[in-house]
């Protein structure tokens, strides 16, 4: 046989952990995705728009920020249907694998990249190795890369086996922003999945441990606000502008102290700030970013509602407009225990396993849960597992790195979770 | 001659020291004045309602505030049909001398006292030579019973004068509250005032020195607002509250940071806080007291309006309601130059005074501005005197006192003013 | 036999239901429940300074405060030697009955009523049947009146029982205000328990439910602060004073802003504020009470920290002081499983009860939590359970009451939960 | 005479306005200086380091800032003589005329541009009529091109009169952002001076007026501080942080709230910041830029010392740091009313000259003060005169301009002063 994903894992996920492409961007990786799944050969690969629902994405990058990578990836000699399919931020791709009657299985990874100088040290094995990121100032910190190889290990392995069913492969792209969760649930391919599975590498657990299925992911939303007043001077007319400043500080100060909430955990946070022009000039215009989350979905309504009441007051208390603008969101869904168990079960059979968690809560938000959430609103049933693997340093650190032995355990696992669930039929 | 107030001027000061009443309530006061007014003769003297516009009193006590203070008027014998006339909290007096043709000069003092104890310290001449207050827990300590004696005596001479015109004498209640100046200004008897003369005594001036007219008093509005939210268990359900605590927090940080203002000086402070009750509780309730002032009547009026902008905003930012209430207000009102030169020209030629300060910046508020004001728009001139005076310690402190000897430079000086306007004719 | 507490439950509970006295100052309480000990006939009776540690006393109210309640006890001829041991605030009473070899089993209930007017309306059975507050703004609006009828009833029943074993009741004063738990933890009767009962009726959980024992009581410290600056003029030297009003209202803001914490659950709350004199003074004292909670006693122990780091530099800030004072305080306890597992087990064979809750979270703060620690920092296991009893309004309201048929099955469960640790043996 | 700056004052005015170059960036503007009084011919010419205090400049941007400048100098062939002495951000000049006995009379002017962009509309004269900006995003939208016109212009007229003694110009860099006042003031050639004359054109005062000496320039300090915390992911660890955005909120509203002061008027604003990285993470640093500003220095000292106290708070509440960094700052110092009446005097004989202003305060800051302090403190006297100019739109716009024929008044009202100075000696 040709290809053999499964016996090249470390080095499918070396070709994309040098080619790291930021949310919306990653315009070689999905066409690299489309390369590597002609090699194994599928019966569907819907591309780009043709796997979104366009005015579902959330977080899009401006023209500007997506041309150099399009750019880029004309650069590379990417075909230019491809090209064509992904223009405007329209990345990511899904697979489809018809090989008989059964359920639909479906299997969700992530595409995009986080933006982050890659270290060059001798003891960073993707530079000693010759396989670190060639996009300086951007990096697969996260382990997306691995994601990606276990995906189409996957998949070829599902193909080859006796899988009767319908399995179906969603590259997402844009997860790091929650861009891309929203737009790939309602693209239509998610609809009639039965079952679905996805996954994370690493994040603390070491290798041959596996996580069967999370719960307690975070609802998120991320937003911006922009107060905007009026300029005056400082030292001449202090009362005569619309001071920003004071709107801004007013703002975090009551952000921050939006009471806790009985029904469970809230998060708000305001990360970022800029604004205003010298130091003798009111400041005119200050935009913040936020961000607030909750142990469910209504948590999360309530602490986006509240933080907009008081953007609103005070903009009005230092006379300035204020318009929040959501970037992206996601709420919570949870592991079926049902499936869960299924996916504890063959995991306790596989080589290379030796420990089983049932599920942790997660602590931090993925957009995958929309899909789940669709999913489990169709009446089917989704489980988020991790795959254990040894990494040096933290994720998000520019000297993280995977061991890659755990790829072939995520494949394994995962197959025989898919051929388990064939076999059970909806 | 049966009478002679300026022959006993300590006297009167002392009969009114031994009686002080606070703003509204200055019952026994006001059946005193009349009595000492009746002994001189005069030709009209309007008492409580109809020396004054009802509605515009400011800062009127409850009526349980106001009951104590009647009764003990009652049981100390006042006539009832000076009682009938200052119920309600309706002090105050006019009392009017038509004395031919001429233009019509006014006088204001003031009548009430403070909330202080009296010292009863030997060195504190009021407790040595028994004139210290009779009503415990109050205390003429900011010399209005100096003043109150120095408009009687002036009264007294310039009837004997050949003064020709009409002279008024304004008894005005509740300065100290702000409460009384409006009413009286409204009153009706101001309306045909061409000379209006003020005065305040000690304030830092020695004996022997005259301030011709102050200027720059502050315009000054004073305030009260409750936040009104709603009460939860503050470990079961944070989030169920309206917190009024926060809101008032937010909203003292944001008055006191109300931009300053390029037209001049401007004051805010919030001076009384209270409210909430358990501290397992959110608070239901919180009431503030504040107070802004400004340079000109146009820079309280901006900084009245940023008040009620934060106070509403911040309202709204913690689902509490608000209602600022307008407790008392003034006015700036400047003397005028040209009868500030005529204070300062007599006062040249009077026996005891040796200093003239042509002008001051006030610094402070004083109702009297609303009278002034209503002079000055009727075409009328006014000026708001000092009257120099030694005091062991300070204004508002439980050892004030006067030298008595200034009462009869005051008496002096004024007269002498009234007479000069009266031969200038307006 | 002449007494029999089991079958009069109501009369007894009824008895307490009328002399409601708050924390700290249960004089005739103490009393009474020494009368009815007597009565029964234990074998030690330790009353107030006896059964305390007075030290470790907290939320004592001043001897102003105590000297009403002291008086009303000696005029309803409350017995001297009583009077004399609980004297200054040392209420509450530990009853120990030795009964042969055996563990040591420990029963507490709390003593201190809440200050609330009674409702008198027909429907309200209190008033409807005579037994209304005979202390007019005070009430047994939470029900320790009946765990005080049950702690009786469940001693006379192991009393006349095969019983092996040492069985202490404590008498705890000042639930409501955190204050007297820790007192009796400390007073040495406790240290020797092996299992130590606890209960609440009521609480949502209707007649014939039981709660073998909670968990998650939040631990709590309830603290005051007062912020101390300089007053000064508003108007004319607004720069000269400490104004302790921004210092607190900066407190404020922050104090709900401390940041929530990734190990669970943590609350803040300023509930109650005064402070300032008037609008035109620039304060110089202002007073706050506030509460912090945690679902742990770190999480608590992190609040008030940063509440404490909160305080200073807002005081800082402001060129003002402020101390702290901890009031009041209450570690974090579970019920032991062992336990609630032995009280499901026997509650289950109990008349009366038709469902039986493992555990539930408590998500309040209770200080019988210091009894807990200290028998669980021993060895010994403990368990809080809840004796479900129908009432008609919320706890700590005007109307509040109990099912008294809860009475007997609260006896019942607990009696046989009680011989059942006598016949383990620890 | 082959050079006639007077006659050309327009032409000058032109050079200047094409080459507008920012503070401590003026090395074309210096050349060119040194290149026109090497045409009058004066006695010194001090360039760069020599006529400043290397250690007291103020504001002086980084290497990297200064290079694009000096580069920009060198390839449009400025002297490498010139070029080395300014290098480093050393640009200004002092030139010195010695002509014979009599006093030591300066005039000091300013250098420095601003970054805008000039308009290019038809309209706007300096596009029509080809002298607009040549260094694209800068422009002389203050007036300082028109200010060195006049002050070669009266350096030459000076030369060509009968004036005696020493005349001394100071062609200071970096007003605009108040770096080179006290550097040039310390820099010597200050030290002697009896005379000192400044000046600005327009500021709303028309062609012909004169204001003879303004008053009341505000001190100022500019500042700017860095708030450092510790990052964290907001989601998961939000207790972990040392948050800078609560800590500069904390500050932000703090430090609008520094109390007004009783000794006069006082400014302070935040008009830039900027700071943090993503929404979900802590804060780790944010950097603000404020500006405190005081009718005296002391009031400007006060704001100052206020703001770093709340800065410090803000910082300590937080668990952050702080440093305060005083970026540039100047005095008060007014115009002697002895020079201001020379002025006046001289003006009133001046053709062209249709209205004196004696005095007017000034509101905003200038850093010229260093060197009026430094004369007055060494017994001279010094006058900043404003020379009115009709201009079509505000300073500091894109289509400021002035009305040129105001420079040879400016020419003249200067020389009759310097030359009146020189008769009077010292």
């Amino acid at each position: 046989m040709a290809y053999d994903v499964r016996n090249r894992l470390s080095e499918v996920r070396r070709i994309f952990h040098r080619l790291p492409e930021p949310g919306w961007r990653e315009f070689r990786t999905t066409a690299q995705v489309v390369a590597e799944l002609e090699e194994i050969g599928v019966d569907e690969i819907a591309v780009g728009r043709e796997a979104l629902s366009t005015d579902e994405r959330m977080a899009v990058p401006s023209e500007s920020e997506l041309e150099p990578w399009f750019e880029r990836a004309r650069d590379a000699d990417v075909r230019e249907d491809i090209l064509e399919r992904t223009a405007g931020g329209h990345t990511g791709v899904v697979a489809v694998l018809e090989q008989g009657d059964g359920p639909t299985v479906g299997l969700r990874v992530d595409l995009d990249a986080i933006s982050m100088e890659e270290s060059s040290a001798d003891d960073h094995r993707p530079a000693a190795e010759g396989f670190r990121s060639e996009h300086e100032g951007y990096m697969h910190a996260c382990g997306h890369d691995a994601h990606i190889a276990i995906a189409l290990g996957t998949l070829e392995a599902v193909k080859d086996s006796d899988f009767s069913g319908t399995f179906k492969v969603f590259f997402q792209p844009a997860e790091e922003i929650s861009g891309g969760g929203k737009a790939m649930a309602k693209g239509g391919y998610v609809d009639d999945v039965d079952y679905l599975f996805a996954l994370h590498i690493g994040l603390d657990h070491p290798s041959g441990e596996i996580v069967a299925g999370i719960e307690k992911p975070l609802a998120m939303a991320h937003l911006t606000a922009t107060f905007e007043g009026a300029s005056a001077h400082a030292g001449k007319a202090p009362n005569e502008g619309g001071n920003a400043m004071q709107a801004s500080a007013t703002a975090i100060q009551n952000a921050y102290a939006i009471p806790r909430h009985s029904d469970g955990m809230t998060r708000v946070n305001i990360g970022h700030i800029e604004g205003g022009t010298a130091s003798n000039v009111i400041a005119e215009e200050i935009t913040i970013e936020a961000e607030v989350r909750g142990e469910t979905t209504g948590l999360m309504e309530y602490m986006r509602t509240e933080l907009e009441r008081v953007l609103y007051a005070a903009a009005e208390m230092h006379d300035c407009d204020v318009t929040p603008r959501i970037i992206s969101e996601s709420p919570r869904a949870d592991s079926d225990p049902e499936l869960r168990n299924l996916v504890a079960a063959v995991a306790r059979e596989t080589v290379g396993v030796d420990r089983i968690v049932e599920t942790t809560p997660f602590g931090v938000s993925e957009d995958v849960t929309y899909l789940m959430e669709r999913v489990q609103q169709g009446g089917g049933l989704a489980s988020y597992m991790l795959v254990g693997s040894d990494h040096p340093t933290n994720h998000h650190t520019p000297t993280f790195d995977i061991d890659e032995s755990s790829l072939e355990i995520g494949v394994s696992v995962i197959t025989d979770a898919i051929l388990e669930c064939s076999r059970r039929r909806p």
